[in-house]
């Protein structure tokens, strides 16, 4: 009997392959112990959360007895939370953000999943640079929408504009960045992100429905050497902003983030009105009541972010030692070198013979790369150098 | 410019008259004070979560400076919380339940939204008896279904078993049941199931994709009277159960519950993959991570079932002496009776002249009756005696 979809059945066909890398992975870990192996696979941030979590748990605790600790909200989340959200955000984009312009939502795919499901009809187009994150391509297909990643510039990562320009049609609805970037640690200038704004206005003049900027932004707060990370409200009207605080709160398997609606769009009630409504019938709901909680305290607070540039210090040293091309992350906690002979598999399968674990490009829509995550201590990468060396000699 | 995709345009229009009818409360509120205001429009559980959630918090921070704290899990959800949900949900349906068999999920609405996006195909047809939880709805049009409201018997709201026969189509995948029942507090007897079943099989036999019952039962604690509610689980073998700890813990805002398949289904791995790879992609990533460590400890756990016993006795006390028609539930914490004259909407508008706030069953695709929820205390209950009279007397 046919149990599941054919679409679902589509995509555990093709997922096969990464999966099967997966499993190896953790058959060299069971073989050589997890302490022997390099694994660069994960975005799973290893730093602990800021201490203000554990306080303001322990605080939790005390009024747990209570009717309704953890009892329904109204579906954009608690009130008093999303006020001091607003505040938050209005500094970090450096634009004043009212609380009615923002939702908590349950992380920053719950974001993407509202905002979406508020502005799309079935067979529009979402452009992206690639490479890009995966689950981009599902959440498009989770609307009947059409995902079309336009590759970005070679090795530096900068936007290929006017690609995106030619790219654009009447079915294009949304441009869905990622800055600072994962997988490639590009940083969009906002000279870049200028250029692209006059783009979108040319093509809105002639057209009903505005085509958004989403700009998602869970590493804004991790941007090496100073580098600029411009907002995009200031620069565009239709823009939208998604983030979560997997990253800079390190909790990523709490689901915590929130869409932010540029406060200069005309009608802007209807839309927000529409995504908090999406947030609920997607069956979010709302963000879960503990982590709005915890935000409430924790907002401003972050995990070290001087750790993570020294990791990044060290990934480059080990890189060019082995002769590795990639061009230095400003942001995010990726490197995205070339796959040395230009095949990405067949490179990542060699340095599994090394007991590295990567990602091939091809698993972000950029054959040709790979991905080397730096959630893991400075001491794991440099332990890792001589194995990256015979790896690259090796291809 | 047009902000929002025509289905959103279509939803808001449609719901304007509930949200014009809730904004009327909030204003008897404003005017009157909360306190004299009979509101039995929500269901909000009222009771605090039991005291093992406040002990194990105070545990939980004790560990929160720990890397990976809050990080990521896989997808399914912790894997000793799922062994620990095994174990309590094969004591629950009486059939024994393995681990693989189950994902931890965002609520119920997560898991039903998980479900759909594994199982359906674009058209197909999800059977459900009327009134129905509307965010039903919603739910199938996510995943470009139709949601087929099956209107139940009169008053008892047994299900029609004929018209859910006669509704059966090559497009139809699922039948989806509540039980107990929002809003009608109604249990289907382990007769009615296995009549449905065998329904369900006569149809199977002629297809190659299986009808699905998906059984949505969050109130499955809150029986009243020792009535019997029967698991699907030994009674048809294309079953999923979904579920949450809303109710049971008081943890509506908290988000988290879970789906389950029948382990008897041939291939259930497919089914389960499909499930926890939906539960992925559609943004959900996995249930929050604190909301299950709480479930680590609290399974088993429940709020005081004989309060909610004794106001139900205590509503239809307060029902009985106002002269109203209606089935005693037999579960949930819902009264679901006769709108006198018939029309719901004009009377729940009466009901609000007297200060009492309720939801007409139109809202349920049940029009002629409206919903009150009991998450009130026993004394809000009794305290609107004289109020029901009045209106009563007045429809």
């Amino acid at each position: 009997m046919q149990l599941i979809s054919s679409q679902m059945t589509g995509y555990i066909k093709k997922a096969s392959w990464i999966r099967k890398m997966f499993e190896e992975g953790i058959k060299l870990k069971q073989e050589f112990g997890a302490e022997n192996v390099h694994d660069f696979s994960l975005g799973n941030p290893d730093l602990p959360p800021p201490s203000i979590i554990k306080e303001t748990l322990a605080e939790l605790a005390d009024e747990a007895d209570q009717p309704f600790f953890l009892g329904y909200m109204p579906n954009f989340g608690y009130p008093d939370v999303r006020q001091r959200l607003a505040e938050e955000v209005s500094k970090e984009q450096g634009v004043e953000v009212p609380a009615d312009s923002l939702v908590i939502t349950c992380g920053a795919a719950g974001a993407l999943n509202s905002v979406f499901r508020a502005v799309l009809e079935p067979g529009d187009e979402i452009i992206t640079p690639a490479p890009f994150f995966v689950e981009y391509g599902f959440y498009a297909d989770n609307h009947a929408a059409q995902l079309k990643p336009i590759p970005s510039k070679p090795l530096t990562f900068e936007l290929d504009l006017d690609a995106i320009d030619a790219a654009i049609n009447d079915k294009t609805r949304v441009v869905l960045i990622n800055s600072p970037n994962n997988p490639t640690g590009a940083v969009y200038s906002r000279e870049e992100l200028e250029k692209l704004a006059a783009i979108l206005e040319k093509h809105n003049a002639k057209r009903e429905r505005p085509i958004f900027i989403l700009s998602d932004e869970p590493y804004r707060f991790l941007a090496f050497d100073g580098v600029e990370v411009p907002s995009v409200l200031d620069i565009y009207r239709y823009s939208i902003v998604c983030s979560s605080f997997s990253k800079n709160l390190s909790m990523a398997g709490e689901r915590v983030g929130y869409a932010l609606i540029n406060p200069a769009i005309e009608g802007k009630e209807v839309l927000m009105g529409a995504i908090i409504m999406s947030n609920r019938i997607l069956g979010f709901v709302n963000a879960p009541a503990l982590a709005q909680k915890l935000l409430g305290k924790a907002l401003g607070s972050s995990v070290d972010v001087s750790i993570y540039d020294k990791r990044r210090k060290a990934m480059a040293e080990v890189l060019d030692n082995a002769g590795f091309n990639y061009t230095m992350p400003k942001g995010a906690f990726y490197f995205f070198p070339e796959a040395p002979g230009g095949d990405d598999v067949a490179f990542c399968a060699t340095l599994q013979e090394e007991k590295i674990l990567a990602v091939p490009g091809t698993g972000f829509g950029c054959p040709g790369y790979f991905r080397l995550a730096f959630c893991v201590g400075e001491d794991v990468i440099l332990r890792a150098k001589d194995a990256f060396k015979r790896a690259m000699d090796k291809a």
